[in-house]
């Protein structure tokens, strides 16, 4: 295994050691025992997410438990960047995010960073920015959340939020944030500001917040839990990720400006079929006749790793999968072709949901209940 | 003269050289010429301000009045940072404006920075930055603006005003905000975006800004400058201010933290008597048979200056009280008295219009014609 990677909420890069992320981050690992806990107090078959540990690291996880244990409950939060189309690695937390927001029946906040990404990307245009919001919110709405308690924004439209980052952004130093984020003398007066931007939707409730993301993001909840007791609020909970690997390969992330490593929302079942077809990296052996031999390598595969992830959902034919290729009783052929109908048939289903998206983002982003009460509300007390 | 003196945004020190100022700054004096133009344009009587150099220097002064004498016109903008009470130094500088937007018939943008004074005064809660909002604009208002062509703004409720200044964050390293304003590593990240919401204004419409404000608030409108050609805008320009001295001597600027330097305009005519009778610093001799064989020095005397500045508006009888007290014809305590008719009438006037102010405010804020589509605009297309 590579021993040279790196993780920042801007770059992923190599082949990823979990392990060691935990301990450079100072989170805690998902124990057996939490996993259980959610299983007993949601009453509710685990999601492969939990079940095979794609969510993998937490900090406070335990305390949002205990919250809702004894009645206090707890908000969810996530957000994406809209820098360009969606693609399925993208997508994947936000059904975690609604597994979490049916079983235990709370508000989600979807926070849409156009003003970060427009800030961050030297030549992006802010207007390229917004609509890549409006296009991203449409597949983020087909996942299917409660239009009642789940509030999206762009952070260019909802500015409200402008007034509660203020109270955060006097409690964060430069250094504080030179030091999490690498900002130097050329960084943008935006860019220094934004994690104050980013960490205003933890303080929507009075109530522990629950940021399920990939694990890139955690420096800016390190900063968040910096301040958070001393604007009156809970430090905010966050429940880690793994990052889903590109097809070429089981180092880095999916990346939007080398499109053959990633499977978009948008794309049609013949690009699907190519894409993995061609670029998909396998654990097989050179030849066939060695496959049946020796058998192949699943831990090697990223189409094993796909099905593991997301495709899969039946642990029995996964385990079978498995034990199949070990065995060389089958091709990798078989397997691209298996993963190729379980994503044109998760796409052809997005795609179809998607484009009856618009009155329901309508409702998510401005007449849903939880919406309309963020329109109208003012920033909360305690941060005043 | 001293020759020590300091000015930046947060602090005016010692006596100012004012032509040192234009110096330093980097700005041009205001001439004879452009103040000749200015009457030629308006047709009308200068204000005091103006003969009398109580605006002393400008960036752009020259390409506003050809701008307007071409047809293009141009828009007005200034501020005021709500941290307190104000004082009579605080609202002359409205005054100047208001007579540009009658005679120039413009537009004329106030921004209440309460995120400003919530960000750089440690102590301050972010709910008094607003209660003084609220109250500091009830006394602008009083200055009687033309409501449909006036909008007056907080930062923390109009928070549009972080949708425009995204992209002039974008614009301004740290390195640049740090050599301007004196930036460090234990500077909050609120206080480094800053900048950029403050010159966001100068964007609200494609012709060119001018600013009447003193001389202090350069430096934000040179970041404005440096930007603005690049984001398609003109570059603002600016006239500025001298400091109205406080009542104790002619050095620096009146301070809230010090009430005895100040006239508030919640002050009743005892104050005001008391105050001016005790603590305004005169350029009389020690007794009264010196003044009367060696006569005053008007140059060195606050109530002079506080009647040349603004509470003697005839120039006639200015000269007049020069002349008399260089010859010894009269003594302080005369000076004063007249002083002190002056102010308290001023504030009577000011008081009892303040009073009414209510409705007019809501006007200047939301549903005046200017506000109205203030509120309901996008941001400018040049910076999306």
């Amino acid at each position: 295994m590579s021993t040279s990677f790196r993780v920042t909420p801007w770059e992923v890069e190599g082949l990823v050691n979990y392990d060691r992320l935990i301990k450079e981050f100072g989170t805690k690992p998902l124990t057996d025992e939490l996993i259980e806990k959610t299983r007993e107090l949601t009453k509710s078959d685990l999601p492969l997410f939990l079940r095979r540990r794609f969510f993998f690291s937490h900090r406070d996880y335990d305390l949002i438990l205990r919250d809702y244990e004894e009645g206090r409950g707890f908000f969810l939060y996530t957000g994406r960047g809209p820098s360009g189309p969606m693609h399925i690695g993208h997508i994947i937390p936000f059904y975690m995010n609604r597994w979490f927001q049916e079983k235990f029946d709370v508000n989600l906040y979807i926070q849409i960073t156009d003003d970060e990404k427009f800030i961050f990307k030297p030549d992006m245009k802010f207007r390229d920015a917004k609509m890549w919001a409006y296009d991203n919110i449409l597949d983020i709405a087909a996942v299917g959340f409660d239009p009642s308690k789940t509030f999206i924004f762009q952070d260019s439209e909802y500015t409200k939020i402008y007034e509660m980052a203020v109270p955060i952004s006097k409690k964060i130093t430069f250094s504080t944030a030179k030091a999490v984020f690498g900002f130097n003398e050329s960084s943008k007066i935006g860019m220094i500001f934004f994690p104050a931007i980013q960490a205003a939707p933890t303080f929507f409730e009075r109530k522990r917040c629950l940021i399920p993301a990939a694990i890139d993001q955690d420096p800016y909840w390190r900063i968040q839990r910096d301040v958070a007791e001393s604007l009156g609020y809970y430090k905010t909970a966050a429940i880690h990720g793994k990052f889903f690997p590109p097809l070429t390969g089981l180092s880095g992330k999916m990346s939007a400006s080398m499109p053959e490593t990633a499977i978009y929302l948008t794309d049609d079942p013949d690009t699907v079929r190519n894409k993995i077809w061609r670029f998909a990296l396998t654990g097989g052996q050179a030849t066939v006749k060695e496959q049946r031999e020796k058998g192949g390598n699943p831990e090697k595969c990223v189409v094993f790793k796909w099905l593991e992830m997301f495709f899969e959902p039946d642990d029995e034919k996964l385990l079978q999968r498995y034990e199949d290729c070990k065995a060389g009783r089958i091709l990798c052929g078989e397997c691209k072709n298996y993963l190729i109908e379980k994503v044109q048939g998760f796409l052809k289903k997005h795609q179809r949901k998607r484009k009856i998206m618009e009155p329901v983002v309508k409702e998510l982003k401005y007449t849903g209940k939880l919406a309309r009460e963020m329109w109208d509300r003012s920033i909360p007390k305690e941060l005043s």
